[in-house]
Parts: C-alpha cells; structure tokens; sequence
C-alpha cells in the first residue's frame, strides 16, 4: 500500500531540508514513536525538520509522488495518537516553524507558525493586554499547529469557546504539495468556502498548516475562583446547568470527583481545599467589573449551596486561584500514572452530564474497572479515564472493549458525541461509526480522497481502513 | 450543459412532492425569478416546496440523474443573487421548512427547520430569556437556511461572531441526494472533519441545508445606545479601533455617512438626532449589570469626544433606542431606493477603514460615481453602495466594473476580503479572483465536485464558469 522513506527518500529529505534536518538514528526515532495517548509507539523511518513552507510543500510533492506516508508532528501531547507513525515514513515535525510573526495589539490580531508553544502566544498576548482563550492542559508544551489540528479546548471554552474560534485564517500545503492562502485578517468572510475550518480538527488527514492568523480579545482586568464541595456526585453533576440558567456564563466550570482529586493531590504534593469531597465544581468567572463579577460570584453561592453543595471556598488572592488551578491542571497526567489507561473524551449536552456520569459509573461496576471522571463540565466535556488498576489482565482484555463501546453508545443517546477536544487519530478510530453513519463517513473520506488521492497524509487516522 | 425541467420532470416533481407543491405558472415564475441583488431576475422552470427531508433527497436525486440545475431558496432576501435561477431548472424553496422544533431553556440549545423566519426565531428564544444574536437588516422575512448559506452577520457581529458561531449540527442533502447528520448537540466536538462548517457560507452549492441545532446565549439583561456625531468621517472611522483599544467589546458599533443617514430619514418619515452630521458612530452595549454598562458608556464618551465628536447622546430609553436602530436597519434598503446601484460588502481589519473609505472616495471620485458607506464598522465590515445617481448610462456602463475592481483591489491590500455577510454567489463571482488565488479556486471547485459530480447545485454562483 505504501512504499519505505528508504535510503533514497532520506537523501532527497536531506536535498529538500539540508542534512542537519533528517535524521534516520534510532534515538531519534524512539522519541519521534511516541506522543502522550496511552502507551503506544510507533517508530517512523525518518524524520524531517524543514524551516519554510517551500521545504514542506517539496517534502509533500515527493512522498506524494513516491506513496510514503506523512506524519505532521507538533508538540508531541495528542491523546488520541494523531502523531502517531502507525504505517512509519516520514515524520514531518514542525518544531522549527517557532515564530510569532506579529502581535496586532490594534486589530487584536496575532499571526504565528504553528511550532510555536501554546503557553508563549499565550503570554506574549498577555503583555500586551491581549488574550488567547483556548487553553488546553499541555499549553506549557503543545503546539499551535497541534492544536488546530485536533481543536483544542481547555477549560476556558465553555464561555470563550475552542481553538475553531480564534483563527481567522491559515496557510496550509495540501497533500500533493499546493500552498493554499485560506481566509483574511477580517472577522466575518464569506468568499467561498471556509478551509479554514475544514482544516481546523482534521488532525493532520488533510495538509499540514504552515501560518496562522488568530483573532484575540480583550485580556479580561478581574476573576475570581470559587471551589463547591459536594458529599455526593449527582448532585454536584446536576448543578452545573443550574448556574447557566441563572443567566451567569462562568470563564470555566470544572467537576472533579474525589479520586481525580486525590490523584492530583499526590502528584503535587498539595491539598485541594475540601479535597475529602465526594466531587467538587471549580468555578471562575472573569470581566472588568469587580463588584459585576463579586454579584455573579454571591448568585453562585447561592445557587451550589441550594443544590446540595456543603462548603463553598472563594480563593481569596491570585496565589490560591494559581495554586488551585495547578491542581486541576496536573489530574489528566496524575490519574494516568496510577496504572494502565483509557481515556476517554466523552461530550454531552450540559443538562445530561448526571445521566453520563451514572451510566459510566454503571458501566464500570458491571465489567470491574475502575473509571474517574474530571473535566469541562461547563461545556459537557467530560474526560473519562478508564483504569486497569487491580484488575487482571484477561478480564481488562476482554472487556475493556465492550465497556468503552457502552459508554460512547450512552454518550451519543444523549444527544453527545465521542470526542469534544482530543480527537479520534489512530485510538479512537474503531469508535468513530457509534457517532457518525456509514453515509457521513464516506463522504469525509471522499472529502479526504479529493485533498489526497495516494491517502499519504497522516493514514491509519478517524477513519478505520 | 444542463437539461430542462421539462413536462416530464414537472410531472415527476408533482409524484414526489405533491400536485400542490409544484408551479410552473408565469406568475410563481416571476416572483421566484427574483431575490433582493439589484434589478437581476431569472426565471427557473419549475418551483417546488418540498415539506420533508425524504422528499428533498428524492427531487436532488431525481435532478442529479437528469442534470437539471436545482436552486435552493430561502427567504429570498439574498444580496449577492445566491437565489436566482441563472441556467432555469428548479427552484427549490424552503419555505414549508418552517418549524421550530425545540427550544431547550436548560442546554441553551434550539431546533428548527431552514424556512423558519430569523425574527422568529429570535423572539421565541427572548420569551425564555435565551439569545440568538445573529441579525441581518433582513430578519423580518430572511430563512434561517439562507442565514447558514450566506453566512450572515449583522451588527451584533461585532461581540458575538456571525451566523457559524450559533450552529451546533446541521441535517443537510447532498446533490446526490444523501442525508447528512453533521455536528451533535454539543458545544465541542471534533469527531471527524467540520462538514457542518464546510456547508456554512456554501450558499447553497454543496447541499441543501433541511434542519438546524443551535447554540444559544442567555439574554443580556440590560442595553445602552449612544450616538457620536462628527464633522468629517475620517475621525469618526478613526474612532472605531479606539474603543476596542480601551478593553471595551460594544455589542454594536455601527458607522453611517451623512448620505446613508439622509437616505433612511426619507424612508422612514423620521429624524436621526444630529442627522445633518458628516459621519455618525452607533454604538451599543449590553450586559447583565447596568452599572457597569454606566461605566463603559461614560468610557466610551470621553474616547469618542477626545476623537473629535462634536456631540454624545445617550438613549434615555427603548423607545429611543428602537427608534434609533429602525432608521439604521432601514438604510441598506433606503439607499438603494435612490438609484440603480450596486452593493459591495468590504470587510477590513478595524485599524484599515479609514484607509479605506477614503480609498473608496478618491475612486469614486475619479469614476464619477455616487458611494454611500455605512455598516458594521466595529467587525471592519463596510457596505460600499454604489449609485448610478445622475450618472450618464454610457459613463456608468463603462467604468462601473473598474470601479468596484478598484474598490476590491484595495480592500484585499488592507488585509480584507470581497465579502464580509453577504456572500459571492452570482453578483460577485468574477470579483473573487481579486481575493482567492487560483490554487484556492481549484481546490473549492474541486470539493464542489466532491459532492456535486454534474455540477447540478445552484449552478453559476461563487464561481466563473
């Protein structure tokens, strides 16, 4: 099906790039197999570092031309393996592309490469003011390329919204090696179709994004964070509706239950408060307006307190706000590290997030694994990590399966879908036909065929072959 | 090319749709031959109003074996001839699409078909206290389905995006008469690629958009209008990017020329305050907390004033507000009853409008044209009409086409585009190679084959034959 980046390739990868940019050592190549989904590794045959989108578009047009599989590379911190070599060939890694070309304080326009670490944009906008909402946990290493390519989110999307809405534009290369100029630096554009956004969360199957323009806010003066502790997480979970009803749109609402604390506890060293809770709501809300946002801070209490919270904790300074957040920050890494994993990024609308949450927990006892559920309850997003655990082999291989099957079957009877923020890349794959039909499916792979006809970008990803 | 909606297909339209449902009389001829781009008309052969999704499938299957040319209509309200039948064949309209199927208060989400009037919509949200921002000049009679095909905006834009920002999923048929579920009742979602983004500002090529999820926002609790008069309208253009500057995101922030403000008076029998102002900047705001609306007013004043407004007014209620905003949203109809005309929908980043209004003039100037500016000034988005006035014909004939060239030319070169809300569709399409390069052009045409294999899909629109 495809041919081997062979000895050949490597050296017109080499005339492309220049030497210092192809690498084929097997140190290399184990970093190069891996990216944070789970324990899985696949070692491309080489890998290329070009500079400009000239050398992508040329490295495009011969593994094009030669049938050699693409992968797109950015910071390495996908969770559902979209940098993954699962067929090998030629790892494209973006790490050189490291520029912000320009921050447009007036326009609250940036324009950046896509090597460039999530968290830098990030600050670089802060000091002038700016902000740059999406915020996904692995900002400190992930890539912006990376983060387009599986539309990130974070926690701040519940009322900023996700990666998708902050890019105004990009320059990507197709496949077959065309540089395509997609949107302006405009707010509103309706001058054909929007590539931008059939790009954005097509990780890495389409082109590989060499530029992107983004559109900023204004950096928010004041926020406050509140932690509601629960003794139990039904009632917790059915909160999270009440306070949007309210009218109150908070800059983050996030659920934790107590073993996604614990194990966030542990991995810090640190003390959640009220971290003995059966599951917590962390709230924030942000704006310019202190005494605005003190109001919607007292309606919130109210709100928890009459919906079964317990104890209602407002950080009092920017040290315990940084500090709290830390904590939910570091759960992702910290649940995985207690055993084997699974995880899962399960999406529902917001009023379902107490029938998810049961049904997982249902799921869970049925088949003896052990599930934690955290995440972005504000939005629905809610990341279920299934652990090994205690639980023998034979009966984690044998069912491990099926019980992800029946929570993505209850997560779309639910009006939900099967990935809100990490994608479906290469672990999810199998998925994919419990949320889309045959019908949907095909025309993306036809959508696919019509960017890549040889299918040498990014293969073995979404779609199952 | 294409074959006619003969007598023979007529009679399969009426099998499938109804005898009630099919027209072929000069008189439904005629009043479908039209939207509201200019003078243009052009009879299709036959209309038919399907009233489900199975039927919409059968008659695009039926058009796809025949090749017969099939417009799908909205409202009519289009600006850039998105409906107008330009090869005959069959006028598709939505118009029994026109149930609003769910409004769920809780997930802040609603259903509804693509014939449901915007201002219907909106106001049965407002009754559960929800929002649905997007709001074209033309919500009183626009589709909500020709909202999603041209992409419209209106001047809330400006804080809360445009139509794109509001859609969740979308069903839709393709040419080829498949159903398509695109997107789920979810705020994130990245499970496969955005076809429901792809069929967004398609204007109507790719599909015909049969039912719609939407995103909600809760309803702000309170608004404030405040009108800045200036003597000439390079300041008052220059004003629009300060007030972003100071951290202040207006909910609206229209500009208007003396000429466009003369123009609505007229139509509407009314006075604008301070109408015989060279320039005037609209601006509202609104939020939950009328105290910190106060303060951004009082912000925004002292910016409008230090940027040479000779006088503020603030709206002392809804009346005055209303009334203020009936002359605005009556403009874009009032000019354009002056004199023939042409309409352009520049759209720049914020900082370029001075540079380029003034562009516009000096080329209205040097072509002997009439140019009314006015429009959503805070998204950067400026309708440019042009009027035939008292223009000999020869002259208007002649240099109209350069003109509008000269307008689009430089409005790229200002980072923008050709099209900020209204689209491409027929009366722009020889204009988008000014915008999009040809690999750009090739590869939409190309995902335009993808669905469309004969080409049988609004044919004639977005692209040069």
């Amino acid at each position: 099906m495809y041919n081997k980046a062979d000895e050949k390739i490597t050296e017109k990868l080499r005339e492309i790039a220049g030497r210092d940019s192809v690498f084929t050592d097997e140190e290399n190549l184990k970093l190069y197999s891996k990216d944070y989904t789970e324990n899985l590794s696949y070692n491309p045959e080489v890998i290329v570092k070009p500079v400009n989108t000239s050398q992508v578009s040329s490295i495009l047009k011969l593994a094009n031309e030669y049938r050699i599989p693409v992968i797109p590379r950015g910071g390495g911190t996908g969770l559902s393996g979209g940098a993954l070599a699962v067929y090998g060939g030629i790892c494209l890694s973006m790490e050189k592309f490291n520029r912000i070309i320009e921050i447009d304080r007036e326009n609250f326009q940036a324009v950046a490469e896509p090597g460039v670490i999530t968290q830098v944009l990030q600050e670089e906008c802060e000091k002038q003011g700016l902000y740059y909402p999406p915020d996904p946990a692995s900002r400190g290493s992930s890539f912006l390329g990376g983060n387009l390519a599986e539309c990130s989110g974070g926690p701040r999307a519940v009322k900023y919204g996700v990666t998708k809405d902050y890019i105004l534009g990009i320059e990507f290369v197709t496949p077959t090696g065309e540089i395509i100029n997609s949107g302006a630096r405009v707010l509103k554009n309706v001058t054909g179709y929007n590539l931008t956004q059939l790009l954005i969360g097509s990780e890495g199957t389409l082109g590989v994004i060499t530029k992107i323009i983004f559109r900023l806010v204004p950096l928010p003066k004041f926020r406050k964070v509140l932690l509601a502790a629960y003794n139990n997480i039904e009632d917790c979970a059915k909160t999270v509706s009440k306070i949007f009803q309210a009218g109150i749109t908070p800059s983050a609402l996030e659920l934790m239950e107590n073993s996604a604390m614990q194990a966030a506890e542990k991995q810090l060293g640190k003390k959640f408060p009220n971290g003995e809770a059966a599951a917590q709501l962390l709230i924030e809300v942000d704006g310019n307006h202190e005494e605005s946002l003190m109001n919607d801070i007292e309606l919130i209490g109210g709100i928890v307190s009459e919906n079964g919270a317990y104890d209602v904790l407002l950080a009092e300074d920017n040290q315990k706000m940084n500090e709290i957040w830390a904590l939910r920050r570091c759960i992702g890494e910290a649940v995985k590290s207690i055993s084997e994993y699974k995880e899962e990024d399960t999406v529902v609308p917001r009023t379902k997030i107490p029938d998810l949450i049961k049904g997982v927990k249902e799921i869970s006892s049925k088949y003896g694994i052990t599930t934690i559920c955290y995440g972005h309850a504000g939005d629905g997003n809610v990341h279920v990590n299934i652990l090994k655990d205690k639980l023998d082999e034979e009966s984690w291989q044998k069912n491990i399966d099926t019980a992800i099957r029946e929570i993505f079957t209850l997560t779309v009877s639910l009006g939900g879908t099967i990935s809100g923020e990490h994608g479906i890349g290469y672990s999810q794959k199998s998925y994919l036909p419990i949320a889309l039909g045959s019908s949907e499916i095909e025309l993306m792979k036809k959508i696919k065929m019509t960017l890549d006809p040889y299918g040498i970008m990014n293969p073995g990803k979404i779609f199952s072959d």
